[in-house]
């Protein structure tokens, strides 16, 4: 069992910012900026490509109203949303969360590294995406 | 009107993966990582605090299958979903958008700075969240 699991659970304390029958919101311990919460789905799902759509939506639909609180009691303006799936794409709980990371200064909060190169195969990529979905 | 208003009139072309009565996914023509794709919300709000709840649950409820398929169909095993809002938060468009990118190893995708530090008043902090929901 997760630590993630544990939270939900009780057994592990949290800081409870929101709960619902599909969705539980804490604050992260370690917060890369203040007001730094986290959203998980109950199900236990490790990566979100394997969460089930009903926890899915629940998660989407929850995710406004929780920002929109972090941003009121922060006084934050502008913010991050991530949710990483895999240790090399630095997820370090094998149970998916998604950050909600408020960004108050260009030093503080999430730093992002955007290697962009132009897309030259589209279409064909695309029609092997589609093929899969 | 954005971009990506634009985009999902067919005003504008795209490479199209995904669409449904309230989300359009297209691969991003300036990708980080290849299969690099946006899931976007057909209700034209900037910020994801602003998106409706019905919007925002459809957006949930799609990531899993696109990304299953993005995975199936790069072969990557790793991915990072980001949802950027406000300049400083790196947001480029004003159209609510989630990123989902491939990560294949660790020098390509999306780099993340993590500036981690342990939670202090995470107990009056909750409470002054709980009281804006």
């Amino acid at each position: 069992m997760t630590i993630f699991a544990k939270i939900i659970r009780g057994e592990i304390p949290s800081h409870i910012i929101y709960e619902d029958a599909d969705v539980f919101s804490f604050l992260d311990i370690m917060p890369i900026a203040r007001g730094h919460t986290l959203v998980i789905p109950k199900e236990a799902a490790v990566t979100l490509d394997q969460l089930s759509e009903k926890s899915a939506a629940a998660i989407g639909r929850a995710l406004p109203r929780i920002a929109r609180a972090v941003l009121a009691a922060t006084g934050a303006t502008a913010f991050n949303v991530l949710q990483n799936n895999g240790a090399i794409a630095h997820q370090a709980v094998d149970h998916v969360h998604f950050h909600i990371i408020p960004k108050y200064d260009d030093a503080s909060g999430l730093g992002i590294g955007w290697p962009a190169k132009k897309l030259e195969d589209g279409e064909a990529l695309a029609q092997a995406i589609v093929a899969k979905l």
